[in-house]
């Protein structure tokens, strides 16, 4: 746990006004001109290129905890770059950050605010997050010809990069040390070390802060969804909210575990939390960092507004099925990480090594604990153990980490191709969701419901495959294109798009 | 499908007697003197090594599919050996491991005749099913100290014989031949080429006549309970058989997912087929080449019995958990080989490699198959992509089998060991399922109810861990210690029995 320590120095700030750190919050507090002490941060002893995210997560635990309440005006950029000795622009990224997260919020010109805590304000967030839109352009492109196969489905990602040479590596690294007991009936949770692993995972690249003890090793989110069904099923839920769009597999997985899925919309912002809270469903399960299928990312105000919903008794399964590509700038923190009691986080390795691998994890509050993991033992005692310790010595090793930049760097290489195709061949179209993720979608604004249906089948014949939105959909909606760009060449890219630009622009 | 062509020559065979070919059995005939032309067989086309196993095959299929009609009497072991051009002791085995499955009976003096089929005849087996008691012996041994631990839990393989050098090579040769495809979203039943490879292994090693479409791969027999149990409660079943004593795991298993187990007696002939009939219960879950806990081999009249019982529309689970380690002689083949449409098959490679390995297998009737391939999507999406294409490259290199030869030979010493010493240190006690598995019964004949588990309790105080025959029953009954072998060293056999006699033989 890296918890940051907050001393008694909080309370003793420069403007003198201790109740603003003290465990009653007030609200519309001011701190003009206060400094960095408040942070008890050390500068010179955090690590090099670790200043940003020490910041982001003193900050972010104080609000959580309170201490820091809705209202109050941090520091200017400025005063506290200069009193920590650091670049004006980390500050600013630290700031940013926590917009993103729905944390704080600045209008130009003014305070940036704490809007999180105990008395949420009405948000108005100055940095939108980043990418949810690609302006309109105009201009068409011919037809091309072919029966070349082009698979642009989302959810695949480039498998031909998996890291075959440091998998058989680290696997014989496992084989020479793997125990009698760790070839043995393991514990159901996942192996110990490989838990551990994964929790220092979570905390670096997801903003979680948990330990080994914290985490359940699954096959990957589908079995996830299964045992929280499966134990939400037999607390007497029936219900659970899903995004709409949303992934059309978790609907039907879940609904085969006898949770009946409820469409809560999905708008420019993300899911319609009060649509959510509308429904009567106790549980909803989302894509907050990236959604699927829109790749809108939840907006600072939604995340508050689920955030109050979740801890008003109400569970958010939190799939965080691409996280870890997101191109622009870092992540959005999970949602967990603001709400651990509140939240059952989960994802796996399938987008980033490969989904043959089927190993995931499972973060969840501790009420649903003891149940989750008699689920996981009686689905299958527990998931295999020599892959699980070949993943932690991945990760132990940089080896995952250096895997998952060098996959990043050639999505976004790739993603790069996809847009100035979808430029070139269709500057008409609206495109969305590219800040992260193996996918993005173009809208089709101004055709008629269920042209995207009609298009994807005529892809198809043209030899490109792509999924239509409306396949996502429960409740009609604006047709879409749902385009995967991580299993494709750039030159393939280019060319799926090529084909399928004239079948969008016909009549 | 290796199954015997049987041609015209079948039913003009030399006896003249066209009718006991035909597809009207007679009961009660008699082929005297008949030879070997009714097999078909060209023992020169058959490889060196194959020719007991397709003797077996052909004569079992006549017999399955009622050619071979109850009452009739086969050639003699003299006369078919002449006939073949084979010795004589390849006829006297086929002859002996079909009365294992129970489908002829010899009498001394009298020919072999056939049992099995439409019309069940009175079964007296002349040849027994071989360790399934362990006669008695008296004398007396003085008690053991200190606190090291000596773990003779039964089901425990020997996982130090893992081979790590066999497995790394393989996976060698998996990461170099990968497919992208191999690496994504796989077939939920399975990889094909594992499923081909087990199909072939299934054969070799069990009897079973399936192909690689009949397999469904699963995470081992926890696995295809939770599947099995699934499908079978939605069709309405809420009941299920179990052998007790039987195991206790399993059992478990089935009331999670919400099937009540019925026991059904046990006795030195295997399950009570009557009790089973008289419960009710529509399925039954038996391990029938190994009962656990008390190693006896379903007797040849149970085994009709049981496939009566079974084709009168209902289900037997096959649990094959420890088959592949049969020391005295070839195993009795599975019962699915018997009536593939009334019986499930599923085993795993936890005694043969790992438990941590956690791949088994699923051999299920075709009006299962949708539901339960339906039941493991919606549990994981399938099996991980690497182990399962590393054990078809262990399968098909044949490394698995001479793994299983190995370690096969090493479990016949450690149990050859604990006999001597059970000999030695508690001569009055009675064995059994000493023929196969990971472990053998003692029982106490003498001691009151409870016995066993006093003295457990005792043995773990002296170090020693062994499982009460109690714990695995669900109705009392006389005690006994579950001894568990393949993952102790002959001396620590040694040092364990030294250690619990006196506790067994204290008043």
């Amino acid at each position: 746990m890296l918890a940051a320590r907050w001393t008694s120095r909080q309370v003793r700030s420069r403007s003198g006004r201790v109740d603003r750190w003290s465990s009653r919050p007030v609200s519309g507090a001011v701190v003009d001109g206060a400094g960095s002490d408040f942070l008890s941060l050390d500068v010179r002893a955090v690590p090099r290129g670790r200043i940003t995210e020490e910041l982001v997560r003193r900050l972010r635990e104080a609000v959580a905890d309170g201490r820091l309440a809705a209202g109050t005006a941090l520091p200017s950029t400025r005063v506290l770059a200069a009193d920590l000795g650091v670049s004006r622009g980390v500050v600013v990224e630290v700031y940013r950050r926590l917009a993103d997260e729905g944390l704080v919020a600045a209008r130009t010109g003014s305070a940036t605010r704490v809007l999180g805590g105990a008395v949420p304000q009405n948000p108005v967030p100055a940095v939108p997050p980043a990418g949810r839109e690609l302006p309109a352009q105009p201009a068409r492109l011919p037809l091309a010809g072919s029966g070349t196969e082009f698979n642009l489905a989302p959810g695949l990602p480039d498998v031909s990069a998996f890291p075959r040479a440091a998998w058989l590596r680290a696997e014989r690294a496992v084989l020479r040390g793997a125990t009698t007991a760790d070839l043995g009936y393991g514990d159901p949770r996942g192996h110990p070390r490989l838990r551990a692993e994964l929790a220092g995972w979570l905390a670096r690249t997801r903003g979680l802060r948990v330990g080994a003890e914290d985490v359940v090793v699954v096959t990957g989110v589908a079995q996830s969804l299964a045992l929280l069904a499966q134990v939400l099923r037999g607390r007497g839920q029936t219900r659970i909210g899903v995004e709409d769009p949303g992934s059309r597999g978790a609907r039907d997985q879940l609904a085969h575990w006898g949770l009946q899925p409820e469409p809560v919309p999905v708008d420019a912002d993300g899911v319609r939390v009060d649509a959510l809270a509308a429904s009567g469903a106790g549980t909803v399960l989302l894509t907050p960092a990236h959604q699927f299928p829109t790749g809108v990312v939840l907006a600072p105000h939604r995340r508050r507004e689920l955030l109050r919903w979740a801890r008003a008794g109400n569970l958010v399964v939190e799939d965080d099925y691409d996280a870890e590509h997101r191109y622009d700038h870092a992540p959005v923190p999970a949602l967990h990480a603001s709400a651990p009691e509140h939240v059952a986080h989960t994802g796996s390795t399938s987008k980033t090594l490969a989904p043959g691998a089927r190993i995931g994890w499972l973060v969840a509050p501790h009420r649903l604990r003891a149940d989750l993991v008699a689920a996981k033992h009686a689905a299958d005692l527990g998931n295999p153990a020599l892959p699980q310790l070949v993943l932690a010595e991945l990760i132990a090793t940089g080896e995952l980490e250096r895997h998952v930049r060098r996959v990043r760097t050639r999505q976004r290489l790739r993603r790069d191709a996809l847009l100035a195709a979808l430029h070139r061949h269709l500057p008409g179209a609206r495109v969305q969701g590219i800040a992260a993720g193996l996918h993005l979608l173009v809208t089709l604004p101004h055709a008629e419901p269920g042209a995207d249906v009609r298009i994807a089948s005529r892809a198809a014949e043209a030899g490109v495959l792509v999924h239509p939105l409306s396949w996502h959909r429960v409740r009609p909606g604006p047709p879409g294109l749902v385009l995967g760009y991580a299993a494709s060449t750039p030159d393939g890219l280019r060319e799926a798009v090529r084909r399928i630009a004239p079948l969008v622009t016909a009549p």
